[in-house]
């Protein structure tokens, strides 16, 4: 928070959603690294862990029994099955991390974000990024991975199906410059925090002052 | 608008309020000097022009007639009496100016905020400036002018008596260092701008997209 640190908060759920191609993990690694106040939500998954991936930092590795189980005990906040393998995010460090006024970092799709406001409305907030232009969208395709050109005609044909969910998100930014959409989306946050709501010690806050008068 | 623009957007109704000494006038000048695409609310008063003073630049000047007039034919916004002369806020420069997608600021009281809330609730975006402290407060109401220690101790319980109604402000900005103050209320702007329901032109613009995928 780069602000003042004198008011109790409650931190907030910032999701961040866009077709492929639209700069979503370039903007997702940039808050990361500039952000100290600000925690990647880390999944669990039922996949197998592949080399390199580190056990609590890329996922939670667990059985399709203990999934199961979680689902169950209504401990994930949404999840959902990808082919033959289960992805979910753990309830209780956002609700730990929140309480504690951390904000929590998501990086998850449209029915991830819809599955996530029905869980909890009020502490999160969306993001949707955009291209500026099919054009754009095209050439981040190409420049991104050496794909036979059927292949981004089926990643292109998919980002049209995922951008028509943009209505269902509270800001939208149009990533035309990547420096302009960071900053774009660091004013989101910055600003969701100064919400009255978010401010949860403000009463306090304001009641302490009165009483000095 | 510091981003994309390809989305044609409505403005937005921008209202500062503080008690006085938590720094709203330094805020309001600051915004004004940097934003070029932010328009400060002229008011309409009674009051006689005092010298140094241009009409139409700090207030419009009308004989208490017209203003009468303004209030029966529904032209302002807002409006109230103080002591002996009226103020108010003229309704069609601001809808003019919101429907070709410019921002108005207003440094108002929390009373007025009120009124235009009840005018335009969707256009309107509250920020309530506080102080950090009692002793911030006493001492730049101290350093703000030359007066009797009798006048700040008024001054000081008023602002207790503002500082009560911060509950009806969407954003609260704690003015402990001015910079930091400034560069929160730019992102309050900023991502108030970046909200879907403001870039009124995001249906077309993501249809158009979709259209050349």
């Amino acid at each position: 928070m780069s602000g003042f640190e004198g008011v109790e908060r409650r931190g907030l759920m910032f999701v961040l959603s866009s077709p492929s191609g639209a700069g979503k993990t370039t903007l997702t690694r940039m808050l990361i690294d500039e952000i100290a106040d600000l925690r990647m939500s880390i999944s669990v998954t039922t996949r197998p862990k592949r080399p390199g991936e580190t056990e609590g930092v890329d996922y939670h590795f667990v059985d399709q029994a203990k999934f199961d189980q979680m689902v169950a005990d209504g401990e994930l906040l949404e999840w959902a099955k990808v082919f033959d393998n289960c992805y979910g995010t753990p309830k209780a460090p956002v609700e730990h991390a929140l309480a504690s006024g951390h904000n929590v970092l998501f990086d998850i799709d449209w029915q991830g974000a819809q599955q996530l406001k029905g869980q909890m409305p009020t502490d999160m907030v969306s993001v949707f990024i955009l291209p500026p232009s099919v054009q754009a969208l095209e050439q981040r395709l190409h420049t991104r991975a050496q794909d036979s050109e059927e292949v981004i005609r089926g990643r292109m044909k998919k980002a049209g199906d995922e951008m028509s969910h943009f209505d269902a998100y509270d800001y939208i930014v149009v990533n035309d410059n990547i420096g302009i959409a960071f900053e774009s989306v660091k004013s989101i946050l910055r600003a969701e925090q100064l919400k009255l709501e978010r401010q949860v010690g403000m009463v306090a806050f304001v009641q302490k002052l009165r009483q000095q008068l």
